[in-house]
């Protein structure tokens, strides 16, 4: 667990996690956010498999481990300032990342001020 | 700039702060990540652009305010714990995110340990 990364990522701009973006690979849906220490980011490598540090719990956490929903990393960013990471990923089991039973975590939309800036969202009508 | 939220955004988990993915909302890709208090949040709804927290300036700022690439919201959602944010954004100007002159953050792969787990990515070619 102590292999070198080609990157200097930045884990102190944030208490020492990494917010993760999850990215459906086939078609570029915005699945969940998870957080990484050092230690979750180096096992997702290693498996291939997106495992992530739980805020509540202090603990790691592999996604889907018990579903079956399972994150197979297709691919792995890191930003301009290495303090972000972007992983796209194959769902596996059910496909149904969110705890809700949504394929996406981001299932509530936020209301805009004046709709004259807005436009419809597509995604409404699911 | 004391609208109500018709959500209770749990601000507390990151001192104040949300998460906010950036996603272009023509084709997908991920472009950012950045962070918004609570003030921060209500002039992007109020705005109809993307204003962000700085952490290392703690201030607000609007993206694209002087380089004319400004995030024009088309749609902005939650997750299922309130603790993050999605934007689908129009960018505005020449259409480049970061400030290094690209159009996503999210140009460095990380590689994997691996290679059996990860298949190529196509963005790599660019």
């Amino acid at each position: 667990m102590n292999a070198e990364f080609d990157f200097d990522f930045d884990f102190e701009k944030m208490g020492g996690l990494l917010p993760a973006v999850v990215q459906d690979f086939s078609d570029g849906e915005v699945l969940m956010v998870g957080f990484m220490n050092r230690q979750a980011l180096e096992r997702t490598l290693e498996k291939g498999y997106a495992t992530f540090f739980s805020r509540t719990r202090q603990q790691l956490w592999m996604k889907g481990e018990s579903s079956g929903n399972r994150l197979k990393v297709v691919s792995a960013h890191t930003d301009c300032d290495h303090d972000t990471l972007l992983l796209r990923v194959e769902v596996e089991g059910a496909g149904l990342v969110c705890h809700r039973g949504t394929r996406s975590c981001f299932t509530e939309a936020i209301p805009p001020r004046d709709p004259e800036t807005t436009a419809p969202d597509p995604q409404e009508a699911r």
